[in-house]
């Protein structure tokens, strides 16, 4: 088994590429031998270094594949989780022709099936009614005077935001109430 | 400074760790300065294989990373798409309590929305009426005689099926006409 002896890291020695330089000693059989050793070893460490430029590039390969793919398996799993809001959908208006009555009902069961998926993928319905405004997750389109509520605080939610601190989907757009 | 390296134990190549051998000639200062050129390849190319090492852990960390983040991206992406969906459904409720009888065509319009965006994700709705009877896109849920279709024709869809033959995303449930 091989164990070789290596340099410390830090030294960072460029071979020298001069001319000969004429040695202090003649141990021509000691040189001999380490040469012939160290020659092996080179051989060997750029082998070894060949073989981790192949792994770091199959690595590299690999990954975009899997990235890729990553992404591919997200887009089917995500758009998966609405079918069954749009099969329901469908179902409220296939009644809804035999039974008018019944589709309001039908569709607020759609409506809340729907807001299960959004909570279910990390990004819930946003209560914003009622609350101070706050520019990183409200859009406000309208500022009205209001008597009963303080300045800034939200009077109607004109469109819901989805979301959450950490994942934010989309902003509230949102009615304030202007100051006096 | 670490010189912890070890070669793996299924490569060749073996340095050599016997005693010295003599040498057949007595080039002492051409040995001398061989070996210290050696000594200088190696510890560069040592030095290099451990950057490579280094470089590829890196990879491998941050496209951990790029995997989770593009998954994460990717479900964004596709929850976003629905909302406009959700509003539609929301704003055509909001009408069919002033107005009822529009909320059936509101409706229809949400379900097309809807199947524009699952579409436009790559999983369009498939036509399968009457088409014939394909194990690996449909499912089936009933047989039925039929005296006007060939067998295995598909005479009803009870739930459609989304996708492509390359990105299927649902089966369709189907009642398939038996045979005679």
């Amino acid at each position: 088994m091989t164990d070789q002896e290596r340099e410390p890291a830090a030294t960072g020695a460029a071979a020298p590429s001069g001319p000969p330089e004429p040695a202090a000693d003649g141990t021509a059989p000691q040189g001999r031998d380490e040469t012939a050793e160290l020659r092996a070893q080179l051989a060997q460490s750029d082998e070894r270094y060949r073989r981790a430029v192949a792994d770091y590039d199959n690595l590299r390969k690999r990954m975009a594949r899997d990235v890729h793919q990553e992404r591919e398996d997200e887009r089917t799993r995500v758009a998966a989780r609405w079918l069954p809001v749009l099969d329901n959908l469908e179902l409220a208006l296939q009644h809804a022709t035999a039974e008018p009555a019944s589709i309001i009902s039908g569709l607020e069961a759609v409506r809340e099936q729907a807001l299960a998926v959004l909570a279910d993928l990390g990004y819930p319905l946003r209560a914003d009614l009622n609350e101070p405004f706050d520019p990183s997750r409200h859009e406000a389109v309208a500022a009205l005077p209001a008597t009963d509520a303080a300045p800034g605080t939200i009077l109607q939610v004109v469109r819901p935001g989805y979301g959450t601190d950490e994942r934010p989907l989309r902003p509230a757009a949102v009615v304030v109430a202007k100051g006096a």
